[in-house]
């Protein structure tokens, strides 16, 4: 391995990222620049910087990627109706890609020979950020300090950190990990280990819970573009303001809580919970406006590889030739999902109420059970005899002699 | 086509069988038999029979059909997590080989020669039931009067029944169709046609309101074991037994309502509303047990195959080798799913609190934030590798020659 | 149902279709249009205008579609690798839906209310042709003369041609029935009809039978390029030329004969021959191709889903959007299948001998049985522990207790 | 790690697991139990005890597991058809869990604690061999000598042989790697590492080169019982027998060979040929009976698995939950595939001639050319309609309004 002089770090600005930067520079003696990522986390960004070069950074960026967040992860994965395990709409998952995709940038732009980041071994964010550099410059080393450190504790952190100077906060520590972008927050360990034990009063962070919430229903609509939405109650929205507003709404009304144990790409299964207050309106609406303007065969197809898409976000094959195929082909199926869903939103239910599409597949006059002369009943029978027509040849197979069989079929 | 001595026909008692009994009788000049199910649709069973006989019927069926409906229709469909489009719990689609099933039994005992069915020439009904009938005895003919007569309003109904002294309900027109069995209650048609249109406040049937719901949430937990619900709170019950005590339970707290547009078979979008209470919870509770208990791989697979086995039994073939084929697979999955899932209900919301099980798959001493002995961190370096190694060819095939691309891999 | 004025005919110019010309005229009393689409049939076209006009057409198109059916039907499907039931290259199905095409821009262009086919009522193409119909203008009506008349036998047909002037071919009935085009020949019927029964030894029409082949090998190179071929022996071709120049070389090796039991469309099973010489050489060498060239996890998606296409195509639905999404899929996946394959034409054989590509994921450096820099054999290790973690969790559910687990898993 | 007193390692008598023998006698300081298991690999058995011990085992086992593998392996997985990447019939693939099962048992009763391979750190079998172990028995550690020691080349062996007063043969090198048990032959590596090289002439060692077959063609008959062979050309054979009389007749007439560049579970991509005489007259007989057999979606289904069913084999998940919940459907689909095939041999060509079954799906009344009174083909009017309505709907969306489109349906 030839001897690194420069590496780049997802840099948060918390306790053990602060230990990463000190552990990297004591251990490979080289010069370590920090990346953090504004992706609607709701974390202070102002100071960040100072802070990094403080505690050793030779330089510091700080990024504004929320547009790009969701206007080209988050919006093309909902294009998908991804969902992990039937249930997870991988917030975390869809935000790795493009961290690691900044720090490969900036790695060329600094000429670094490495990237780091503070995920440990067990967890998917290790293979995620690890895939996605793979993929963007095969040339870039990882440290992924979690695996290679001999800090095996807490109370080890905390002499390291008090050791090498980096101020460690009083709280109180919390009683699971955090994990937050614009799209979703998500809740892992500490209590929630147990499966049996349900999440405690405070384990919400943005959706209000159902029993607090507003007593009055609000209704509201959604315009869709092409399978993405572009108005909320017919006021334009870039699409992080879009999903911000969404989260707002759905935060609101205790909307996009879920509570499940799931399958790491790592092989254990781990229980986390999730908010996703916005997201969790968008998918209800999308699919509902699915229903009137996609094509029956198009919904069968897709919806049976939503698990193979939806394992490939989660795994952190976002960057493969796989999601990229699998991609164009959801793109196309999204072209004509335009149109207007109206919901209601109400202590922890999403509801649709009506929906409407200049590409409308719906057809009253067809679905009507009142007499109508586009559609000539007769033809029924036709049909019902020629699609039923293997499953009597079963049947020859066995009790109902060949001769019998035609017989019947006149 | 031989001549028609004897028909069974699907009769409910209401005008529309009514009417096809009178309408069989004078055009096939035939006896009719009448059969009537019970698949706790809640109507009134009592009287049945004799006004059948009344109406003309030869003979009359009145079939107590709840326990085989739940135990052999509904759980094994649940089993594969069956879910039509997304959304659709499928409630219509599983009761209709059954009734067939039935039908085709009275038809060998009474030497019948046609089955005949009150659906229209528009719906699925109409497949599901005569594919039914095809697989299970092709040399039996069936009558579909919706398809054959010349009765093209309402009013030519009505007037038909007056002709042929049957009585006429003087209630008002429903505005909307219902079909009803202790899985769900089916809303369509009518003022529902306008799919931008919300359902009226009185289209509800078993489920309350979430406004009108209880404030106080109720916690209940449901044993499983092999896929199947055997207890509810600790109380064991028979299939159509728990099925009902879950539709109290979730219909009381407002669970379990969709509305949507889906694709029919015969090839039209048409709008449908639904209440399946009892089935909401289940699924739900189901679910989250797997989360605990099926392999990844296992889940994964089967995901992928749910759209095909929803579509199998929501186009009426669920007496065919493929359906068969694929129940196989399902229920071999299903031999561990056995356990324990607490669940919240509250005002539409029905949420998983926690879960376990003897088989649990889920080690917390995986995964733990906290140093284990179980697994080696270090390990995840090797998998990462190895998963990643040939998204690195994908660069060497571009950007990144052959040489470089080597360098970079040590 | 509105007058038909005028009516586009798909003619070929035989018996049949000269009888349906004359049936239409006669019994819808409208003019008719003839349209005869070469698609590399090997069938004479002078003469065909003429004797359209002569049989009583209006007006007769002769259209040469065969680069636009071999570059934009017969390549895209290639790039699918469609196999229809494992076996079947679809060259009959492959060909109708551009016969349709141009059938629906020519009534277009004269201004007809139907179009008109000659297939019979149990086949596909009945249905192939009607789909795309459809599909490309809803508002044309088809006439399939086969399900409308009372012609029954073949002496009917005969009779018809004699009282309507037309000429009778004194040819002896074929013992089958025979579809070509650029792609293939097709034998159905006749003797074939007993699924038991060998072809005859006149049952071949492109193909050298393997006993007549040359006794010397060929070997010959493709090149491709984006999933398409390019040249053959380094001389580059048109589409059209290209498969003509396969088919040389294919048909005079004795390879591409199929023999089959495949299920229709319209429910039943029918028994099929098939030549299809240069497109099993091309389905040979692209499947070789990708073999170094395509990304596994690429492979085997497509793979998944290579029977869904081919039914696609099989059933008619090559103009429907779940083809087109499928297909932008297919198409991504394709960017790279570029570079060269030999092969081994010998007596029925086709033999892939070597593959290159510029674009080649194959790394002997990684793959050799030596020692190497680039691969870390440790890293399998790893990589072996987390991809088979998941299979020891499951015997953990069984004899194997949690503690004794724990302790194996060091 | 608890001490280890005794492995068992899987022996084949010759160098390589000599040396490794030594090795971990040397390395690991304990016993050495010896397991060689017979698969009709064709090598002698004689003395390969004796050598065992002399080479320093405490015991050595001589396996014939022949009729086990076929049986329970083999056909097992011939009943799914399976195939990677379309081409490889998983000769060695399926050949590593069986001796992964007899090492673990054997383990079992000798109270070792760990089994050893001699597959080396890149390819695919050390996956195989570790995964079945992990899954039968967890407690098992497993020892892999090539990804553990320093012996870097083949000098660096032979020295340790020297060394260690092993006998090193004195024949020339082969130019190839060679595996080989009852259902195939592979070669890899060597000449073979450049995928443009064409196999030399050698490289054949079970089927003759098509130009050295028999000039007569030979034809046989294969009988099954549901999916399994049980007789050739009427005589009946165990399942180890049975194909060892088609690798006779199959490899006598140059069937089965294959050369491909294909990918491996640890991310690279590797060129093999593969010879497969028996195994692939056997699945050219099954697939061709399932033509006769196999309902329509049944069949459809299935070859929709078949890639991810394959993928399961050669990656090593043979004992796996997902391997097993597939094979349950796969059996199921296989119960009536009876029959008999008749097939003609003849230089590299297995070509099915016909095909019978009790249980035939094929109707040649219903599927003639000819007049019949089975299938009324005015029922394929009604079938076109319906199965094109929702292709009608797309063209409403775009340029055909909602009125034309109405009016276009009558």
């Amino acid at each position: 391995m030839s001897k690194l002089d420069k590496v780049v770090l997802a840099y948060s600005g918390g306790l053990d990222t602060s230990i990463i930067l000190k552990w990297i520079k004591n251990n490979y003696g080289c010069d370590v620049v920090c990346m953090t990522a504004d992706l609607g986390q709701g974390e202070e960004m102002d100071g960040i910087e100072e802070k990094a070069l403080a505690t050793g950074a030779v330089k510091a960026y700080v990024e504004d990627l929320r547009e790009e967040f969701v206007r080209d992860y988050v919006f093309p994965m909902f294009r998908a109706n991804a969902l992990y395990e039937g249930r997870y709409l991988l917030g975390t998952a869809i935000a790795r890609p493009l961290i690691s995709k900044r720090m490969v940038e900036i790695a060329e732009i600094e000429g670094a020979q490495a990237v780091a980041h503070g995920a440990t071994g067990k967890g998917n964010d290790q293979v995620r950020f690890e895939l996605a550099t793979m993929a963007l410059n095969p040339r870039l080393k990882t440290i992924a300090p979690w695996r290679e450190w001999d800090l095996k504790s807490r109370t080890d952190l905390i002499n390291y950190a008090q050791e090498n100077a980096i101020p460690v906060p009083v709280s109180r520590a919390k009683p699971w990990s955090i994990d937050a972008n614009l799209l979703h927050t998500s809740f892992e360990g500490g209590e929630l280990e147990d499966p049996w034990n349900a999440p405690g009063p405070d384990c919400y962070r943005n959706i209000t819970p159902p029993e607090k919430c507003p007593d009055a229903p609000e209704e509201i609509t959604i315009d869709f573009e092409a399978g993405d939405p572009i108005a909320v109650n017919s006021v334009k929205y870039s699409p992080a303001a879009l999903l911000a507003k969404l989260n707002e709404l759905g935060g609101r009304h205790g909307i996009g809580r879920v509570d499940m144990v799931e399958n790491r790409f790592v092989g254990m299964k781990s229980r986390g919970v999730y908010e996703t207050p916005g997201g969790t309106v968008l998918a209800m609406a999308r699919r509902d406006l699915e229903g009137l303007t996609l094509d029956r065969e198009v919904m069968h197809l897709r919806d049976s590889l939503v698990p193979r898409y939806a394992e490939m976000v989660y795994y952190g094959y976002w960057f493969s030739p796989e999601r990229e195929a699998l991609q164009a082909m959801i793109d196309k199926t999204q072209e004509r999902v335009t149109g207007t869903v109206r919901l209601k939103l109400y202590k922890g239910n999403c509801v649709p109420l009506g929906r409407k599409s200049p590409f409308s597949l719906y057809n009253a006059d067809l679905a009507t059970f009142e007499e109508d002369v586009i559609y000539d009943q007769a033809d029924a029978a036709g049909f019902i005899k020629l699609v039923g027509l293997r499953l009597k040849g079963r049947m020859q197979q066995s009790k109902w002699g060949g001769k019998d069989q035609e017989e019947s079929c006149e």
